[in-house]
């Protein structure tokens, strides 16, 4: 089992400042109506949500760090615990799952069961590429990168496309991912064949 | 004395669901900065905050009227009141006072003891025309437009410009002010002199 941080999600969410989530919704929603009528191409802002992302996590890294006492985490599963246990509770006052880890702990998937960004949003059929929350994961991987901890965090199911949750998937170093995937691919290539 | 709404700011803001305010502090400065590099100029960069708080303040009063169990206003000065002892409680945690009443009780200022927009926030030389709160402004509009009153809401001391506190100046129907303006002037010019 995970190690649980010296502070739940619950108790520190319960003594920061906060703010009216209906007023963060909307200012949300204004972001990404302002993003889809400069930049036009869904592609783009889905990499323009992430870049803020980024750069809003590289920020929110020292508060998650200060107010959670949190120490170093041992490996990569453990920060994914912290991230949905703490992470998500101190900041979106919501809880996630940490599940479908692969066999080398390199990739998990997070399954939020609230997702306070998308109340009432209904995406048009212009939309319909749009990963509407994608600051998500520019936040995790920016406040992992924070920690010297390279990933590559994409949206696997989001209800706004049709899926029944939310579902973000983590990759450790997306380099590993392609170094793995060459690697096994060389050790077939050139595997001696079995003495018979 | 204004009458006082049925609930008050804190009741309301102590039973709403919240999220972190250095969450939403940091999104509303990823919304300025991406406008900054989207504009260029900055006097577009502030209409364009007031456009997005227009847009929000339309959504935000169902949820102001509806938690605060409000009724009508009798005028403009409870209205001011209303804002600012549950409105700006009620959605940003903090605390404001109405003040500099004009003798036709169509314009005042609302100070700001609190803001937390500009946590962390410092402007470069090259921004000193923004009103990085802008969206307050237009969020105030927004929402009075939607119970028929045509305002104007403008900052007039700004800390982030170098003033000492958060002030807002409200003007009911800013057509009203020329008007008055120009009535005022036309009664002069035509006044019979006093018989002696």
């Amino acid at each position: 089992m995970p190690t649980v941080g010296p502070r739940s999600g619950d108790a520190i969410f319960a003594n920061v400042e906060r703010v009216n989530a209906e007023l963060f919704t909307l200012t949300y929603g204004a972001i990404v109506r302002q993003l889809l009528t400069d930049l036009e191409e869904v592609e783009e802002v889905n990499k323009q949500l992430d870049q803020m992302g980024y750069n809003i996590g590289t920020r929110l890294i020292d508060e998650f760090l200060a107010k959670a006492n949190i120490s170093r985490c041992v490996d990569f599963k453990e920060t994914a615990e912290m991230i949905a246990k703490v992470g998500f509770k101190m900041f979106l006052g919501v809880t996630a799952s940490v599940t479908n880890w692969d066999i080398e702990g390199t990739c998990c998937s997070v399954v939020l069961e609230e997702n306070p960004l998308v109340d009432f949003v209904e995406l048009p059929d212009t939309c319909q590429g749009l990963y509407y929350c994608n600051v998500l994961c520019g936040v995790i991987r920016g406040a992992l990168e924070m920690v010297s901890m390279k990933t590559e965090v994409t949206w696997v199911r989001d209800v706004l496309r049709g899926d029944d949750s939310y579902e973000l998937q983590y990759w450790r170093d997306h380099r590993c991912r392609w170094l793995l995937g060459f690697s096994r691919y060389m050790q077939l290539l050139f595997a001696k064949p079995n003495p018979t």
